[in-house]
């Protein structure tokens, strides 16, 4: 590399670089004063998006963090709405605590029950989802849908999540959906607006992780 | 659900949510001229982050769309630096071409190198990956040290990716890493900046897809 390019790079172990991006989030917030159980899960959307406008977006029910985290030592699974955010969880530090994730959007099943029911598969996941006789959290970092699917669940009793962490992105009914499932009694972290994703959703899910002893 | 909560949502049946999704980005992006053939990757990329920052931050080398585009019809194979954005890739219709997707991270062989040589497993995967006899598209959505090494391996010859797509996310050399591939003579769409991400990665990748025949 020529000695003006190597210039721009700064000299940081690979085990470091972690580490280093976090100081810099940390020291860009400056005086934002952030709930320090929080602060991690803030801290680690925005290492994975750049994002800072996620320290106004995100929402903790009250005492979230704690109450996931007690979950998944409780072996909670975590259920998701797509393969990236499936991806994207650390499952051999879930498998520690008795946990899996699970994702059925390709399943064929739910592909044939969305049809039948003129539905969208995030729905017919959920459907799915409800029957596991499991301890569930709900990671949903795409579909406005399924969170409406899991409030009706909920209201018909149907389904009593451990927790939900709802930061579907998009432009189509994403924002009332994220407003629902703030009504409800269930622990939620939610990012309000439109942004989110399958990395946020998976960042929620590993912050609370790597957080615990 | 009570009649105040419906009539936050809009009825849009599921098959028409991606299609008013994008009449909603198009309409906010107003009198924004986008490049005809640059145009529906920057909205897939909006559509997938709801961040309207990429208008300005995607940069795409000369003529670059057509000839990521032709590279995947001559049955370009992509490599990716996360499961996650190979998850998110339509590996269906990647195939449809004949290419495939590649993620080495994992890799018991990459780990043990990257120890070895006190790299990351990034740069131990693109080392994987310049050894393959194919056409390469790379994707990455993670890692600065990933485009450092592509931009060596092409130094020295090693390598001649069919393009990069430059769009790691971060605060430790990212934009630094993304300045080097765009002063490269390969075909590239970099974003500019420390935003990016593997649901970056992937957008850009099938927004390509989507507009070939």
């Amino acid at each position: 590399m020529k000695e003006g390019n190597k210039m721009m790079f700064q000299q940081v172990l690979p085990a470091e670089i972690e580490k280093r991006s976090f100081e810099i989030i940390t020291q860009e917030l400056g005086n934002t004063e952030l709930d320090p159980l929080q602060a991690p899960i803030i801290k680690r959307v925005i290492h994975t998006t750049a994002d800072f406008d996620y320290v106004e977006n995100l929402c903790f029910s009250y005492d979230a963090v704690s109450r996931f985290q007690q979950a998944i030592l409780n072996g909670a699974c975590i259920v998701t709405d797509t393969q990236m955010a499936k991806a994207g969880i650390n499952k051999k530090r879930l498998e520690k605590y008795g946990g899996e994730v699970y994702c059925f959007m390709s399943d064929e099943d739910v592909a044939v029950i969305a049809r039948e029911n003129q539905t969208t598969r995030a729905v017919a996941s959920m459907d799915k989802a409800s029957k596991l006789q499991k301890r569930l959290i709900f990671a949903i970092g795409n579909a406005p849908t399924a969170l409406v699917r899991l409030y009706e669940l909920m209201e018909q009793g149907r389904i009593r999540p451990e927790g939900i962490i709802g930061v579907p992105v998009g432009f189509v009914n994403v924002v009332a959906a994220k407003e629902l499932i703030m009504q409800c009694e269930v622990p939620y972290i939610v990012a309000k607006g439109r942004k989110g994703g399958s990395n946020v959703a998976a960042a929620i899910c590993n912050a609370l992780m790597y957080e615990m002893v």
